[in-house]
């Protein structure tokens, strides 16, 4: 393809997107494939000879669309959003057309520069205190791949801070502490790692919207140490993936200050942590604690920040413990501006050595948008998540399990008599699998304290009262048709 | 920006990147920039209101685009190739058009199809023995973000492996074992993990262009378990970052599946392994080892393949090992598929949970070029760093430090008498930073064994003859000046 046959096809690129946004509401939000349909489809190795692209774009939109379940559809009430804006998708594909891998800054400044500059224009947008900022150069922001790489990345320099506080600990005595209801990379670092890890329950609490206490907090430590497995590291949300439950930060935070200041705080507000742009979420997404008492703090712009995965901005208190314990630079990678401390190094402040240029849809999206604009968005999707919480909280026969968060509503469904809870959780898996039948909607399921539930999350930046109104007609329904099945059954 | 408005500026950025290329040639290599440039010119936070897109697109032009080092320039003969094609750019814009996670099957299950079949693709072309293919559900390939993560992964599957075979070894006796001309990964996985790095050395037989023969690596072994450490796993490479060096991969994996079957291979081809495709270059490139032995294989196609950073293919001989070692399946990720084990679920075969959509450039790519496109750019490359290295062979006054590499060629220059290594050591240091003061081409530098040598890495897509005999001249110009500096001030 050379340069016009590029602008052929891309213009033609542009137009399929423009295309796939116009049709979109009328598409199934659930690819209608089967195991295997492009296995079964495709030839089983690449052509010999290249072919004309015209048949490649076109195979694009017969093959892969159909197969593609659509996180952008305004009924696409699922897991948690995935951002998509036209600025996005402009910035990862001008990022894309100058490729590089931006370890270092000679190897594309403008990469390096950019990041610095706009994850601080993001802390400040997020009331970050200024420690948080890299034109400080104590403290950092840097963006990582996911918030499991985030939540490993802090992990990495906690163990590093903790190992040089205490040399002599053993790698088989050291605990991740994570809630039972932290996202599942809290698991997975420990299998990467090779380390413990302990979910401090809060179950309990769940249900009332809680997530973890000091009591619960101090009472594990103290447990752990007398049998002596080292707490090095504890993982707080701000807004669960599985339930959108809060950690109270500051009340965490200020007693390992105060009696564990060695066990590193990594608050995980993936995806709820854009509400921090809003003055008056602040509170509620734990403001002043990750001011006071984080060590570093992740927010997924590519969750709930309007800008394409992926985009995990992970800003941490102090960048020297990343470094310490991830610095490497052999001769091939040394330079004149990295040899004097002029520059930030950005590979040391992560896992892998290449990245991509990601800040530049981060500019482009927090220009394009403003921060009015940015907030304007999320006002939106809790406005319209409040809409469907209210028509659950008004509505006989459905029931809250537990205050909605943010954008995010857990509910079930209530049988037409009294029942105990193994039968109203069956009735719910019933409910959920009669919602998932449909492919005109995208609802997940989830559990809280053994509780089965439904969540419906809001985000897609199509969504509107509109849509929420026609869910809930469609999750009414079911919910009708599955109690009268149920009933008969009985 | 609504659908018309992103028609218009999706047409604009497709114009925006022709000029990029039709201008590439014409532009400096490198930045010409210093450090904080952008930080002094753009507001220290976002902007308050949206901003006008034009505003924004200029901006991308005239602030960012001279401050990027341009990997894709003709004469950019630095560090290793980073692939861009216009079928990579298109595939990584359509992808983040449908931004979504993917996964899971159902998550978007044209993601996974696809990968699962170019994966495929890839392994054919390569010449993969049938156990690394996805339809023989045993072994598998899976897109990785970079060599680090896949050796990361790798490391963790290995030492998973191990601790299942010797559940009683300790964290702290287990060592990872690298070469000397290892990529710093090999290091930087030992800080992840908090293990022992052993780099076993190469530095003697490199200059022969050698690698890690198996008599050191039994020496290796013997020493550590006497000492009561515990090798699990080798990083063997197929063209080493720094020089090219190339590991005997047969005769190391032959050693391992004899004597020490619990130890790992990973074969990391992240650069070199795209050569694979030529049937000419597989003896080479180690493929019967690989076959035979390798416990795992890494080739970046956003190295030497074509395909826009960032694109890390990770093949596993058994994709078991995988998954033992990171599965988590939490209730909210369950699904009926997956729960039936009928389609693949990738998040287990990585780190992270969340994946692009990858394979759809990767596709794009093998069918616009074919296998013989394909080909033919690797072809031409080497083509052409064999015109270099014939001249540095040919010319006195330049010396090869080891053979060539594929594309890559290690040379230092020559004093005009007789002189001590220490000496021409700080000529060939004064000769690199005066190739580094152009700008309008770009080299790096290496030490192989003692000895600073310069790296001509040949990769650009766009890169012909002509650009080598103008390196050349440019390179001999150079050496003469620097020569002649020398002499006087000596």
């Amino acid at each position: 393809m050379d340069i016009e046959d590029f602008r052929k096809a891309g213009y033609d690129a542009v137009d399929r997107i423009c295309d796939y946004y116009l049709s979109l509401r009328d598409r199934p939000v659930v690819a209608e494939v089967e195991p295997a349909y492009l296995r079964k489809t495709l030839p089983d190795h690449a052509p010999e000879q290249g072919e004309p692209w015209a048949d490649i774009a076109n195979d694009y939109s017969s093959l892969i669309v159909p197969g593609l379940t659509h996180w952008q559809h305004p009924s696409f009430f699922a897991y948690f959003p995935t951002a998509a804006t036209f600025e996005g998708m402009l910035g990862d594909f001008l990022a894309s057309s100058t490729a590089n891998p931006g370890f270092n800054w000679l190897a594309s400044p403008a990469c390096t520069e950019l990041e610095s500059v706009v994850m601080d224009w993001a802390a400040k947008m997020f009331g970050l205190d200024p420690i948080f900022y890299n034109e400080g150069e104590i403290g950092g922001g840097v963006i990582q791949t996911t918030a499991s790489d985030s939540a490993l990345t802090a992990i990495v320099a906690a163990r590093s801070r903790y190992m040089t506080l205490h040399p002599s600990t053993s790698m088989e005595s050291l605990v991740i502490y994570v809630t039972s209801q932290t996202h599942s990379f809290g698991k997975k670092a420990g299998l990467v790692l090779g380390l413990k890890v302990r979910a401090l329950p809060v179950d309990e609490t769940a249900r009332r919207g809680d997530g973890l206490d000091a009591t619960t907090l101090r009472a594990a430590v103290e447990e752990d140490r007398a049998a002596g497995h080292m707490p090095f590291v504890l993982v707080a949300t701000v807004g669960t993936t599985t339930s959108g439950l809060i950690d109270c930060v500051k009340e965490l935070g200020a007693l390992l200050k105060e009696d564990y200041p060695d066990i590193w705080l990594h608050v995980d507000a993936a995806w709820a942590g854009c509400a921090l742009s809003c003055p008056e979420y602040r509170e509620r997404a734990q403001l002043e604690g990750i001011n006071l008492y984080a060590d570093s703090l992740c927010i997924n712009f590519h969750k709930w920040g309007l800008i394409n995965f992926d985009c995990s901005a992970l800003w941490v208190r102090e960048r020297a413990r990343l470094i310490d314990a991830l610095d490497i630079t052999p001769e091939y990678l040394r330079t004149k501006h990295g040899d004097a401390g002029t520059v930030i190094e950005f590979r040391n402040w992560h896992l892998s050595l290449g990245r991509r240029f990601r800040s530049l849809k981060i500019w482009f999206v927090l220009r394009s948008y403003g921060v009015s604009g940015f907030r304007a968005y999320i006002r939106r999707c809790i406005a319209c998540c409040d809409v469907f919480a209210s028509h659950i909280r008004e509505t006989s026969g459905f029931e809250l399990v537990a205050p909605p968060s943010f954008s995010l509503t857990l509910f079930r469904i209530l049988p037409n008599g009294p029942a105990d809870e193994h039968y109203i959780n069956m009735l719910n898996r019933a409910f959920f699998d009669a919602l998932l039948a449909r492919h005109d909607l995208l609802l997940t399921q989830t559990e809280l304290g053994g509780t089965f539930c439904v969540r419906f999350s809001v985000g897609s930046a199509r969504t509107t009262v509109d849509d929420i109104e026609k869910a809930w007609t469609v999750v009414k329904d079911i919910a009708k048709d599955v109690r009268l099945r149920f009933s008969i059954a009985n």
